[in-house]
């Protein structure tokens, strides 16, 4: 198989890596992808850094067996815990990088949010990346913990009470320190934009680190003439862990757009 | 060693099993208890059964290699998923049994309500033992998936407004069907037990499937003569698959009475 028309290969611990799969296919139909969600493990978010790095290798030797040309971490965890190098060789992106370069390219006035799991607050990757690319940032940021659940739950709608109520909480400070930007750090979030962009204000700019992934993925094939030349509609496999039946079910707020995949069952350890 | 000086083992998918530690050191405060909470892999409650036995086993071997006496499966989800025989040889309960056995001797108007994760409402154990054990009961069966991430985040108090109204949409229909008693089948719920109380009405008996099981383990051991005769206290210790720190902070609701206890890492894979 030539290079261009080798698969990319995303993973996540769950379902929220589907937000960069779906990015992808809008952007590269001609793409075969290859997804993994350690669905028989999730979530790593509230795990500890040692746990967390030992899941992403063997999401990433999963991943490697496949030929891949491009490994995406569509996992804010893995992403702001583990480094790159520390998961093996090979063309590789997070979603850090390319959601701290949108954040910078969108702010105004220099005061940008970032949310997302605890192990990513935790980690402090993403407030010491902006005040690195953007001296003078004044960075707020506040670990979600029941964001994930909310989302896997179905809790996710404008008039839903709880959701309303944990997200007021967790984004008042936020607002009140008038941040004009605010990355989405865990890609599950972007499923409740709308509670978040109603508590934020319409003006804050949201940027999901999942859908920047996808974009950044786009412009390292092309850098490396890596893009498929096919015509014709590339395939999207989905492994999981746990059980295929069970991961359709968490994963119906995901699978717009992707619902010809194959979701297929797979051991990684 | 004496077979009656042989600890006891006690494992769950987290920190919820504490519940019935803590009941048996209550009780048998000179027995030896290894604790252990697959806290690298947790929660079970929405993982699929072939996924949920597979670990269980996993528990279940780890505890052998200390010679244990007795093994109490203190999690609602593999008690309700995983038969005993299917995890391996020796002294064993789970918590249906005992919780069914409670509630069916607290019933008067024989009208039972159930409240577990997932994995435990969907293999229906509660409910079939019930029907066996009281012939004509009326039982009411409700998941609860949004309790394990409300307790282990700390939203567990009547005056918290997403716990109360996640709780009353869960609860309402058990409370309309007459229920007179009800088991919180997972082991997490007794720490919310006061937001249950003020929805269910405090006339509704609460049945703690922990620490029924706790105390089953107690009969047990005394029918088989294996009741520790040591006079100074018993050493308990926790052992856990992720870091130890992170276990202490995410079981600081479950530790009263067991501030003395080693919390060890360990690998069980």
């Amino acid at each position: 198989m030539t290079d261009r028309l080798r698969p990319i290969g995303v993973f996540d611990s769950g379902v929220g890596g589907l937000t960069t799969v779906r990015e992808l296919t809008r952007l590269l139909p001609g793409e075969d992808i290859i997804y993994l969600g350690d669905t028989a493990r999730v979530p790593y978010g509230t795990k500890s850094r040692e746990t967390i790095k030992r899941y992403a290798k063997q999401d990433f030797e999963f991943l490697k067996r496949f030929d891949v040309k491009l490994i995406v971490a569509a996992c804010g965890t893995v992403s702001s815990t583990v480094e790159p190098g520390e998961l093996g060789q090979g063309l590789y992106t997070g979603v850090i990088e390319p959601a701290v370069e949108a954040a910078v390219r969108a702010t105004v006035s220099k005061r940008i949010g970032i949310i997302g799991t605890s192990a990513t607050i935790r980690s402090g990757s993403y407030s010491s990346l902006i005040k690195r690319e953007l001296p003078g940032a004044v960075v707020v940021e506040k670990a979600c913990p029941m964001f994930v659940p909310l989302v896997e739950n179905g809790y996710t709608s404008r008039d839903c009470l709880p959701c309303v109520e944990i997200a007021r909480e967790y984004l008042l400070p936020l607002k009140e320190a008038g941040v004009d930007t605010l990355i989405l750090g865990c890609t599950h979030y972007p499923i409740i934009s709308d509670v978040i962009s109603m508590i934020m204000g319409s003006e804050v700019k949201l940027i999901s680190s999942g859908g920047e992934a996808g974009r950044r993925a786009v412009r390292l094939l092309s850098e490396n003439s890596l893009l498929s030349d096919k015509r014709e509609g590339g395939r999207v496999t989905l492994y999981c862990t746990d059980s295929p039946e069970l991961f359709r079910e968490n994963a119906r707020h995901f699978l717009e757009g992707l619902m010809d995949a194959d979701i297929i069952g797979c051991s990684i350890e």
